[in-house]
């Protein structure tokens, strides 16, 4: 009873989902709370305008509904660890500060997958529930891979697998199916570009060091114990994870760097960004209210509580010297030193917003949503990274010369009033990002519509095998072909030492025949 | 004048193009003769169709028009080769042959990039083209890569570059551009699969060292007095197709094996394929009469003057035992064994015949146009590949079952008709070619469509620099990250020497010491 109480079929609830159609399939999905659900929340919607049946297996206590589960535990580690991350990221970039975060990340990391594993085994425990998933013969497994839940349960219910991915269990899915060179392909986390001398080379190979430690040695083993015990033969979470038969990855390379990619790979970054809708009527009257000098709009994301006082007091001190006007989703304490040309809200219509004529600047945290409909909409950015992918998020747009990072250890009245104005006034910020824009606009096929091709190819044609590499199975030294090389060495020093010894012994013989004359 | 009479530019006169119009773009084409030609023109005549202007450079002698000139030079060494791999291929696969043909094949492709490298030179020489070159105010240039003229003539006017590429200039694009583990990417020629076991590995290895050589010592060196003439800080021509703004691939992964690729590298594979169009009444008339036992038809492609006549007459004779009819197109004396149900002929309405309900196997040589069209139908093919690609390409149809190999040297009356009825009447052949048929046609977008959008996508953002790596400008021993290695282990020797310096001074110290007492 305790395990039904904590997982449940989410029978329509959320979207409305009705039975299924004739022409539908019949797809299970596993989400991933928080910006992640919100990513999933907008493919089903999609999915199940064109007739799919779709069934959400979830935890029955949701981020923000707070009851008492494992779930919640979750929860409190990933708030503490965020609060701590902010603190860092405010006290600034000292090597130890660098390592205890890193640390504190791992150790994070590590204790989540504990708890999904816990609630993977519960789940399997359950037997009412595995015969209801069994029973209703789904098409395919659509999961985020951020969790490790979803990728074992497919393997289990023998579906083919569909992944919407921006990160999976041990970090950037990239790194994990196709050939990542560290020489031009950096490492996530690294704060690097495509472009790095020697010593970013070295940096970045270290951090793909502590990746695959991490990978190794606080992530796989947790599974080994559900994988011996609920299939044949073991299993191993990456091998589950290359065994996906599509990625449907939330980026592509307007965004992001060049780098090598695999055919499963679809890249439907930005397919959420829709065209802008029209504002409410008074937000619609505040903007307009700005004239010919703009709006700008800042938001650090759902994650943070609320910025340090000294920090919201200096930024909104600068908001009120600005002739623009200012939206800004704050939470926390009204700053003493807020203008009148800043209104404060709660929740802001970010997409519609960024859409709008009016807007000048995006202040923004840089996570993947927000920097993807900043890319869409054309508006310059100024980053405010906090943690995660954040700062490599707005390193792409820096490298574009499309947005300009701040860091939030650096920000004073002085260096955020010039930094804002940077990017208001110099031209180049916004020509870039438009251009980025323009880009990211001209594709074949909106990513959206690209993301529901491959869900219902998957489903049509039982999955795409032929779409992915098996290499996954060979051991790590046979994939990069050391064994063979040992090989080939050996064979060259051997016909290196034998001639050696070969013409040494000729030498001899004739040495000695010069002697014995 | 010698030179103005060898390479001129080519206004109209093939596919009557138009002066450029208001919306279209204005593309400069340099194509390669044969049936590289045969897939440039359809892909212009598509780009045409929409508007386009298009300019095509080529030598003043084509392929089957026999006048003086250097490419006929070209063509006599081509043809010479190919005799003699034929000739190789029927007497059987020896490692005397093996290394023969090898050295052939590398000492041919030598000759003709010397050949090509004079062509080249011949037209920057020539100051009246190049001014009506850089006059024109191309938007792109369109080339084919198995010559490097076109990829070195766009960096000389400073054009964005797109490839129409099957092979480069030294061997497989896509190892050139995108990492291939050798370890489930198998080397062009090697005739392996992407699963191979030790042995197989080693080969491949092997051939790719092969390639390397080839690339590195005999093609190369060609194109470097020609780049340090017209380029300032010369070039070399691998880096030039590294720069290429989009490589149309003739290839996809239903009909290739999965491996790493590139942004920049879209897949055109089978681009050329159309529903079938009925064919002439006298040979409509002859294809019905099948009835239900249904149409063998059998080519084995442009380059081959002559069957051996007794391998002729063996395949005629095993033909006239079949109850279906059989359409041949077949050049050289007519067999004496033919049977009255076979139908010679010189060419054949190759695409049409193989979309005709009626048409039961495909007895082909395996080139890509042939298996691509194969795929299209979901005709199962019967390969006798001759040269270059055709084993590999026949290779990945048996790889699915979806078609059977018969070497040149194998084939006798027996082995024919077994392999032909074999193809004909075990369904698992034609149910894995309609399988791979489907998962071919099932695509977001049409080959065409997608090549010509890349071709309007680097016209309309003047290139797509953004989708390509700026990889190939650093030294191989930093791409493989090999310096960073080295460092990572000195520094790490130094340590574990340093270390165990430092316990054994310790230890000494405390030995002493216990000496003393």
């Amino acid at each position: 009873l305790g395990t039904a109480c904590r997982i449940f079929l989410f029978f329509g609830a959320c979207l409305s989902f009705f039975t299924p159609c004739c022409y539908g399939g019949n797809i299970l999905v596993f989400p991933v709370d928080g910006s992640h659900w919100v990513n999933m929340k907008i493919l089903m919607e999609e999915l199940h305008a064109k007739g799919h049946n779709l069934t959400v297996l979830r935890s029955s206590t949701s981020w923000y509904i707070p009851e008492k589960s494992d779930l919640l535990l979750y929860q409190y580690f990933f708030q503490t660890f965020l609060d701590d991350q902010m603190k860092a990221e405010r006290d600034g970039d000292s090597t130890l500060t660098f390592i205890q975060n890193n640390f504190r990340l791992v150790s994070m990391i590590s204790n989540a997958h504990i708890i999904w594993v816990d609630v993977l085994s519960n789940v399997f425990d359950d037997e009412k529930l595995m015969k209801k998933l069994t029973d209703a013969k789904y098409d395919l497994l659509l999961t985020d891979p951020a969790m490790g839940i979803g990728v074992v349960l497919a393997k289990y219910l023998k579906l083919p697998l569909v992944l919407n991915v921006r990160w999976i269990t041990g970090g950037d899915g990239q790194f994990a199916i196709a050939p990542s060179p560290l020489s031009y392909v950096p490492s996530p986390g690294s704060g690097l570009t495509d472009k790095m001398d020697f010593f970013q080379r070295v940096k970045n190979m270290l951090f793909y060091g502590l990746q695959l430690i991490q990978m190794k040695y606080f992530i796989e083993p947790h599974y080994n114990a559900i994988c011996e015990k609920y299939f044949e033969g073991g299993c191993d979470i990456i091998s589950l994870l290359q065994e996906a038969d599509i990625w449907l990855f939330r980026s592509d390379f307007v965004f992001d760097f060049p780098r090598p990619t695999m055919p499963n790979v679809i890249y439907i970054g930005g397919f959420q960004c829709k065209p802008a809708q029209p504002l409410p009527a008074d937000l619609e009257e505040f903007v307009q209210s700005a004239g010919e000098h703009g709006v700008i709009i800042m938001t650090l994301g759902t994650l943070v509580n609320a910025l340090p006082t000294e920090v919201a007091d200096e930024i909104a001190s600068i908001f009120a010297k600005m002739p623009q006007k200012v939206i800004w989703r704050h939470i926390g304490n009204r700053p003493s030193t807020l203008g009148n040309n800043t209104m404060i809200v709660e929740w802001m219509p970010q997409k519609d917003l960024l859409g709008h004529r009016q807007t000048r600047v995006f202040v923004a945290h840089g996570g993947t949503n927000g920097v993807q409909e900043a890319i869409y909409h054309g508006v310059p950015v100024l980053g405010i990274p906090l943690f995660f992918d954040q700062y490599d998020n707005l390193l792409r747009l820096q490298e574009r010369g499309a947005g300009k990072i701040i860091r939030l250890n650096e920000i004073n009245s002085q260096s955020f009033e010039q930094g804002l104005n940077e990017v208001l006034h110099k031209d180049s910020y916004r020509e870039n990002m438009q251009r980025l824009s323009r880009l990211h606009r001209d594709q074949p096929m909106a990513p959206m519509d690209r993301a529901v091709f491959w869900v219902e190819y998957v489903i049509r044609h039982k999955g795409a095998a032929h779409l992915r590499t098996d290499s996954y199975k060979l051991p790590w030294y046979s994939y990069h072909s050391l064994d063979v090389l040992l090989l080939l060495l050996t064979v060259m020093t051997v016909l290196l030492l034998a001639t050696h010894a070969i013409i040494r012994f000729l030498c001899c013989k004739s040495k000695r025949k010069t002697k014995s004359k």
